[in-house]
């Protein structure tokens, strides 16, 4: 079962996007480093009022820390925006879908899953192969 | 009470992008053309299985029609991507959420909400007020 886990968006200003969201009524829940992406991530489920209670989308915050890192780059060529888009699949799941992917000629960025946020294991399905869009598949850790 | 509609990814090559959507488990459920923004909109739930019932976000793939329109000028400028995030506020409240947005200093970017698809009103939050992302704030029209 695929569903839409987050909306990663990169931006320059972390503040201002947190202050739209909280005047749209979202609140933030959950915030974490992530060294391998040079970020800090903030999450916000795209909802008003939910808080831990039930599944929905979440909108996260990806705020540069490495400025030599994949995040940073993405910001200096194509300008603050939306990074990718994540799928999360169920656990156990991700490689089989990963085999499908690549037996369908689509072209994944890691030949292994790595650790994200959350504990989750992570790919990316290349732009290329998708039109344009970086779209995460993730599924959660055994932890 | 806001929550996250749909979001508006602009292509230039929308069965690329629909592919690795149902690959993925995705089916589109509707499309319509928005002549206002110059282009063919396709939906798809961003949920294996869901067809109509229940409430989940949607994927909206944004087909150029119009070359001039504004989603093509995004293409050109930006390459294809997310173009924008859509979310929803109840009928009747559209009106009052754009007044306590500017009151608060957000720009945005119609005096009054257009029509878009599925007979929504639309308006969108300038990006210069969200750190860089296009946000459209949504209610179902009277329809």
């Amino acid at each position: 079962m695929t569903r839409l886990n987050h909306i990663g968006i990169a931006v320059r200003d972390p503040e201002t996007l947190a202050r739209v969201l909280g005047l749209l009524g979202l609140s933030k829940t959950h915030d974490e480093n992530v060294p391998d992406q040079g970020v800090r991530t903030h999450f916000f489920p795209a909802l008003e009022g939910q808080q831990d209670s039930g599944y929905f989308p979440q909108i996260e915050i990806l705020e540069v820390l490495d400025p030599e890192g994949t995040v940073a780059r993405f910001i200096e060529k194509r300008g603050p925006g939306v990074h990718h888009l994540s799928f999360e699949v169920k656990r156990g799941e991700l490689d089989s879908l990963c085999s499908k992917l690549q037996a369908a000629g689509v072209q994944l960025i890691y030949h292994e899953p790595r650790p994200g946020a959350h504990g989750m294991r992570v790919n990316f399905i290349h732009p290329k192969s998708s039109g344009g869009v970086l779209l995460e598949i993730t599924e959660r850790g055994t932890e």
